[in-house]
């Protein structure tokens, strides 16, 4: 099954369509296109032809009727914070800004849930919720819109605990590919009323439906929160303290890795004066008690795999300065080879096969010259590797991309995922096939049935 | 946009050419055709043309793809426990009976995850977990198959803490209507590869593929359980203190409500002595502290709510005893009144609009004389309602037919879903536009996209 090539008839009456709908909230201005097809990735990205800001669910469902009469892409946008090239405009067509529509609708506390516009950005959200003492945990490093955080089905660091994007949206407002307006789910916990198109559209990219609005779970802020942080002489051992704290079933809010190469960065970037070795990074939450004895037994775990001493923050601002540098890890990293591009890339294992997985890359990684800072959210068995490469320099481009693919081809063998967080966009539309198989063909027949004509975000996690 | 109806242009043909594939694992024996369209609801039932009795997935594969050939409906059964008339065959076609795959293929105790057919229930599989000190925890009550309980999206009294098989369903193996043989995911915890194809499959019951293998998510058994009984005077009491109890952030293992109907039906079936009033039977997972912890918080918050003492169940048996009267509330409710026939339903609120569904319905209920049971999964803002009803007295079916209806609209005006848990089937089909709305457009373009001779138990979620 192939896709119709989306191809405008006439570009110029779409914008004409679309100045009239939008005014001057409608833009052909080239420094505002360009800054609407780069996202943190190292892909290559094309420039739409127009920008669109849009303000309500209603606004967006005009605009997508306009654009599909006229056969003309629509790339939905909110914060360029993605990795995988989501935004780049390969055929055209409309980049869909979202970012006005940033409002917190409801904020239902009884209920542990609040209504939100796709452009309202994690961080905001957390600032609007702080009063009512309940937060929402999802956080993929970037302060991303909460829209792209569920259209890239986004996780980070509160994952293990928590879940990710999949497990904490309750509905979805979308405009679909004809202009209709669908609200997937109710505001209730569960359901078993239909096809589940709440999980549908979390991960779909922009490619069946542009999220406007939805509702999201929230949690109580903890009564207690501790962080600490345990160094390791050897990486393994490291992992094996976290299948062992997984198994015994700790309720960790967050367990990360950072290898040697990226503490390095991190002490050099966030001013840190962490031993340069593998280490975890870890946060508890509960009430005093339960996080004291989760700390324990965490502690017995991993000095039963030589970690070292734990180094406890317990005061806020300790606690806010360790986890900054490991949101920062991705500049952190870049500025260790400034004028270096970051080849980033994310993969996904079981976590019994993690060493495996981190082992063959690092052995790759040595035979090369190329440095690569490592982090990874392990407890989900997650890992994210940043090669540091001159663009200008073909050959390490070259071999820093087969490192790569080896990577995500080692990953697939261990029954992993190409991707855990980070999405297909167009970085991993190669691997699709490899790690789907037959299941790629039923994605596809559900992208042609819901948008015949490939107005959604076209190039992205197929190839036309 | 309509179904092709299903239809068979030679049934012969379809049974001659299965019953080369299967030899005497093809049936048309009348009580076993009866005995495969029976399920626990009311809902009335048509037997299938013929039975087959599959072995491996490669086998469905090949009756899927003979039946397709023909048109002919495919309706896959597991244990036969569902509620709202899935497995009934209103346009003829095979009852796919999978209950002989019942391999439990591989437990792998690192990762917390294992590989199953679908034909393996829970209880077996729980079982078979038992001397690895691991646990499968969705309970939804009946000893159903793990197939059908993915099929459905069930979850139970364990879901306010552990999720529902949305949430525990890591991979599924599906035969598609072409007879293509699908899996839907890797085996690690997190993914952004492509459409969520195994949350699609999850509550598709069975219309967009025939599951036959799946991988599910592992938990530790606890090193501490413990379970008790609390009474209220009046259920919006019960009520308010689950609400306080879930913003609190406690980690409930179960926390579940039986009003004072249900009460007294369990006290008479089970041989019990509870107060009959409503009450709310909770338990608690953690090691000692921490429950220990959590059971003197919650009795704090019942106390403020008027709940009467916390009756414990500290000895393993008394335990038992306790939950498995809640497992058998259906049987107990169905044995207050011999010879008539239980009308179940269930709905799904925001917790927080739960006190103002129950008491609609019991004011409908206070208006009529039938004896209705009811018990919820209340953590989740979930519960269910047995109306007691004489088949042969058409008034009396009418009018809990009215009070059923009411109960659904009134709960989708709360915001809630039309079922949290039992799935549309024939029986909620009638309520599935007022739910979706737009959204039914969306998924019959899915399953017209996937079944495009709607060959997979047609009939179920959308009339033809």
């Amino acid at each position: 099954m192939s896709f119709q090539k989306a191809k405008t008839n006439d570009p110029a009456a779409v914008l004409a369509a679309l100045s009239a709908l939008l005014g001057d909230r409608l833009t052909v201005s080239l420094p505002i296109r360009e800054a609407h097809c780069r996202d943190e990735s190292w892909h290559p990205n094309v420039t739409p032809d127009a920008v669109a800001f849009a303000e309500t669910t209603e606004e967006v469902a005009e605009i997508v009727k306009i654009c599909g009469a006229h056969v003309f892409p629509v790339i939905a946008f909110g914060t360029g914070t993605s990795l995988e090239g989501h935004i780049s405009a390969p055929h055209g067509g409309l980049s869909l800004d979202l970012s006005r529509m940033n409002r917190v609708l409801k904020v239902n506390a009884e209920d542990l849930d609040v209504h939100v516009e796709a452009g309202v950005t994690r961080k905001a959200l957390n600032v609007h919720l702080r009063d009512a003492g309940l937060f929402f945990p999802i956080d993929p490093g970037a302060d991303a819109s909460l829209g792209g955080m569920a259209a890239t089905r986004a996780s980070g660091t509160n994952a293990v605990r928590y879940g990710t994007m999949r497990e904490n949206v309750l509905n979805i407002t979308a405009v679909m590919a004809d202009g209709s307006v669908v609200r997937t789910a109710r505001r209730a916990r569960k359901s078993a009323a239909g096809y589940d198109l709440t999980r549908l559209l979390v991960g779909s990219e922009g490619t069946l439906g542009v999220i406007t609005e939805l509702t999201l779970r929230l949690y109580g802020i903890p009564e207690a929160i501790s962080s600490g942080v345990v160094s390791f002489a050897k990486f393994e051992n490291a992992i094996d303290a976290v299948i062992e704290t997984i198994q015994a079933g700790l309720p960790m809010a967050r367990i990360e890795f950072l290898d040697e190469v990226q503490v390095a960065a991190c002490n050099r970037y966030s001013k840190l004066e962490l031993p340069e070795t593998p280490l975890l990074l870890v946060e508890f939450h509960g009430t005093e008690a339960s996080v004291a004895e989760q700390a324990t037994r965490f502690g017995e775990i991993t000095t039963a795999h030589g970690g070292g001493d734990f180094n406890w923050a317990t005061k806020a601002e300790d606690r806010t300065k360790l986890w900054e540098a490991r949101h920062n890890a991705l500049y952190a990293s870049l500025a260790l080879a400034p004028g270096k591009q970051g080849l980033i890339t994310d993969v996904c294992v079981p976590i019994s096969r993690l060493a495996e997985a981190i082992k063959g890359t690092k052995d790759d990684l040595a035979a090369s010259n190329i440095v690569a800072p490592m982090v990874g959210h392990v407890g989900d068995g997650n890992f994210h590797l940043i090669m540091l490469v001159d663009p200008a320099n073909a050959a390490e481009v070259a071999e820093a991309q087969a490192i790569h693919d080896r990577m995500v081809m080692r990953v697939l063998s261990l029954d992993g995922t190409c991707t855990g967080e980070h999405g297909i966009g167009e970085g991993k539309m190669k691997f699709l096939e490899a790690e789907h198989g037959e299941g790629v063909a039923v994605m596809r027949a559900i992208k042609q049935a819901l948008d015949p004509h490939n107005i959604l975000n076209p190039g992205k996690i197929f190839s036309l």
